[in-house]
């Protein structure tokens, strides 16, 4: 198979490099196919990776997330860069091509053939999303797209999860949501490089920037380098640039600095341990867990017929590991 | 070996449930002991256990935790309970009998022998705190020991994982802390069963108990049932006898609607299978990762001498999975 599939990738690929979309889109479905990105396309990809900046813009629901990526990409593509969008629902049933419900308004981007919209909704498996996002991540970056944008829609576990592929986050609040607690769970104050305060015209709006200036200000591992909290208005397309702009000096600090680099090795360690995890526990685990489930033993452990530590020795031993058990 | 310790381990637990504190620390620095829980003890203690009521205190550092985990042990002391402290600090870097800094002034229980107070600190890889504490559960559990009392120093993703262990999960709040963003802080807010507004005497503390109440209205799966937000002063000892009423009742209800059982049947199974994915982890993966780890390629990877894509699958091949590479 893949003697047959590879003139196929270097085909599509070539294809994608010229902004053909649907051999970007094919690239794309056949990473996200398994769950866990296609190992063969990514070995292949890896030659052609490492230019794009890899965006992610994260913050609760309702705080404008789309219309600023919107202007954004609207903002590198003034300057003639070709720029990738990574819309990420986990909540949602759908992925693949399809652009997001509220992406209607995106029309006018969706035509620019300088713009790849993707949409991207949960996985099965735990890390799944994050692979997944990361093989996007490759393909557009391999064909050129620079910056790429991974945007999500909320703040839970999976979204925190998926802003680790990111090489630099960006987290918006608002103002007047439920005292801005939103933005700030799920650790994403820790992950964040740019804050920006979006809707800056609605009353608040400073204070939100001084909450989140003081909420910094707390974690001692800042200290010394508070990131940076923008005020703008995407929807009346104020302070866009500037935010942009921020984004890209952050950048070019963390190349100076190595930092880029550093964060990329451990991104790049992540993604490898995640698909080693995952291939054991598939290829492994599962099938162990399939024949000898927890569920089905629940009853038993219960009324004391079986012990559980037996059954995870028996789990242990079925996948060949020594157990501990005399 | 086994053959050696299982008398040793069945006088070491009926030295335990007679009271013998030296017995019941070896029992638990020995499920410490590897990270990961001893499986042969945690076997023969299975029969033992079940009955302890676990309770899970958390809240940012400042919120009076220790205080307030005192008073609640002296009322259930009043009531001829034995019970069972431990003090989890991922932080510090020491564990095992010597008690916290800050538990100088629990030196009137310690020397209450119908009290066991153990202090917990991080071990070395992921999930090990949990096991670790998990396992001192069940040997204070099978000792006679009820309530447990787990109390965390801050509200980090270790402290959320060692909520896990617990049958129900008390998250303390306090007012004028930072707008009492810290409370919740990494999804604390979802897994709290009774809510407890400590320093209620201080000013902003109705403020503080009104945005919990918000904050937990706006959970929608949690609508129908609000968990109690509670007032008190541990250090005044005001409210107190309110909150632990309130954890009973909270465990009657749980009790009579099955909940009980679920929440233990679902943390056995995290545990067995963070024990299982340790395991897994630790004789197959780790010594496959210390004769080509993904450090010592990092610059291979870089200069594109060595494809990480296909370090990934040699790792997989070294641990005998097949990989999907040509």
């Amino acid at each position: 198979m893949p003697h047959k599939e590879q003139p196929d990738f270097q085909d599509l690929l070539a294809r994608g490099q010229e902004g053909d979309r649907r051999a970007i889109g094919r690239m794309i479905s056949r990473v996200e196919a398994s769950g866990v990105a296609d190992h063969v396309m990514m070995q292949q990809l890896w030659a052609h990776i490492g230019r794009a900046r890899v965006v992610g813009i994260t913050g609760p629901p309702g705080a404008g997330k789309s219309t600023m990526t919107d202007r954004m990409v609207k903002y590198w593509r003034k300057k003639d860069y070709r720029v990738g969008v990574i819309a990420v629902d986990p909540s949602s049933p759908f992925t693949g091509g399809a652009i997001l419900g509220d992406r209607v308004r995106m029309n006018d981007l969706a035509l620019d053939t300088g713009v790849y919209i993707r949409s991207m909704s949960t996985r099965g498996q735990l890390g799944g999303l994050s692979l997944a996002c990361s093989g996007a991540v490759s393909v557009l970056d391999a064909c050129g797209y620079d910056p790429i944008l991974i945007e999500t829609v909320g703040v839970g576990q999976s979204e925190v999860a998926v802003m680790n592929v990111a090489d630099l986050v960006l987290v918006v609040s608002v103002p007047g949501l439920g005292d801005d607690i939103q933005a700030i769970k799920a650790g994403i104050l820790e992950i964040g490089d740019v804050f920006a305060v979006n809707k800056a015209d609605l009353p608040g709006a400073d204070r939100t920037a001084r909450e989140l200036h003081i909420m910094l200000s707390m974690n001692p591992e800042l200290s010394a380098d508070l990131p940076p909290i923008l005020m703008l208005s995407a929807e009346q397309n104020k302070g866009v640039e500037e935010l942009c702009e921020s984004v890209e000096e952050r950048f070019s600090l963390m190349q100076n600095s190595q930092e880029l680099i550093m964060r990329r090795n451990r991104r790049l360690e992540k993604e490898l341990m995640a698909y080693i995890q995952n291939r054991l526990y598939k290829q492994v685990l599962s099938p162990a867990l399939a024949n000898d489930s927890f569920e089905s033993n629940v009853e038993a452990f219960r009324t004391n017929k079986r012990n559980p530590y037996t059954w995870a020795e028996n789990i242990l031993k079925q996948i060949q590991i020594e157990g501990s058990t005399p």
